[in-house]
């Protein structure tokens, strides 16, 4: 490969800062991290969108438009967080990895050949929720508090506060409770076997 | 950690040059990126792969082998195209974020450890298609022109032109429609409730 | 933008080294890659982590915890495996794209608000098995010798040696079968027409 000396040493210095900082990560926490996810800050981020300290945001992860975000959420590697038409995410949630949160679709512009426009509505997850691994929530969804939403679920139609929801669409399954001494319990719907 | 001057000098170069990147694309797309995304122009990258300027490809998107893409397509991060047997995807296609495009797999080769080959088949997909966050398209799939493939779908066979599709596996959930004047009508079947 | 002289150099120079290695890639491979995956070893990162030659682990990749990989295993790009809990991957598999392993989850972390640690149990991945792309498998699974997890499958139960499964949440479709001379066969069950 043709480099120019300034290209070769920028690479090797690439290379030698990866390394360092990957053992860094491997020594401390027993991890090994993307490049880029090993050189910025994951609450840095949180702080530089949303002002608060308590959020994390991975560095692979994109943000736009109005998005606000409550104090303790977590956001995972991945993620998109397409606010155009606006989301608000509550406190106290995990979007795990690869969340998806969609405010628009170019589905009208795909089929009429770039003649019809985007279409957009807003996205809204109350407090205390989890979103699994790789769950998509399309636009106009509104999500209460305390939900769950099952990895790889496909969220089309709103979800109701208490609710568990998975699948592709996602359908309800069960509900969740929380007592006064905040124990957890999950609790799920009959279903008919399959 | 240890580093070395010139390791040192390089991270806190990295993070100042990360720092004035986000605060562009922040103030001017109100929108935070990956740094990788932000240092790359999206349309370059279509041009390089395709010649053409109007296709835009993001940087976390891996393309590999025969990979036509026609006009205005718009392929967003965390895709992968292999098309190591080959993909042609039309014009005016939206390829949202995380869509999987295969046109080899490795299950004889795993099941037999290691002694047999890679099956390889070719995709293709027709012009104004729309393809769901996440969508998975096997090896083999032909999807005609004007289709939606659903988030989260994972396309294991044929999908005739005009055709909405959605689940795992995807099943046809209904049809598109475009009239002379552009307008776009989603028309879903019937479905039994459940 | 206002950068100084030294991040605007930089800024050029990841610029050009990018271009440099994009076409060394695309004339070596056919391929384009994201950038960082251009800069780094996916050989090289498989020796880090498991101190075996014969194992790929993309950059984008992370791994965390306790996690043994078998040989010839390949894991590729946007998956996490973590082993906060423990995972053990026998040989000869491949985890495609965007496979993501947990051993622990927030669910009671979130529906409390903070107040219920986080929930964990680990997860192990016989010898010989095709993990399809996007697929998750959830803390506690454990999946036996030549399986067959399908693209996008949400694995929430234990999938014995020899079985197909797909689906959101997975349920076995079919068998495996390797024969004396290292022929394989998928064998799916009988299904009801949908």
């Amino acid at each position: 490969m043709d480099l120019t000396n300034e290209e070769r040493q920028l690479l090797q210095s690439l290379r030698s800062l990866h390394g360092k900082l990957r053992d860094n990560t491997y020594t401390t926490y027993r991890r090994i991290n993307p490049f880029y996810e090993d050189l910025f800050d994951w609450k840095e981020r949180g702080r530089y969108w949303s002002g608060r300290d308590s959020i994390t945001i991975y560095n692979s992860t994109s943000i736009a438009g109005q998005v606000e975000i409550g104090e303790h959420t977590w956001i995972g590697p991945f993620c998109s967080l397409d606010g155009t038409a606006g989301i608000r995410i509550g406190s106290h949630c995990s979007l795990s990895v690869g969340t998806q949160i969609l405010t628009h679709d170019t589905v009208s512009w795909c089929l009429s050949g770039g003649k019809q426009p985007y279409e957009y509505a807003p996205v809204s997850i109350g407090d205390r929720c989890f979103i699994g691994s790789h769950a998509v929530i399309l636009k106009g969804v509104s999500i209460g508090d305390a939900c769950v939403i099952g990895a790889g679920a496909v969220v089309t139609s709103d979800v109701p506060s208490g609710t568990i929801v998975a699948g592709v669409p996602a359908r309800r399954i069960g509900k969740t409770t929380v007592d006064a001494d905040s124990r957890v319990q999950l609790v799920m719907d009959d279903v008919p076997a399959t």
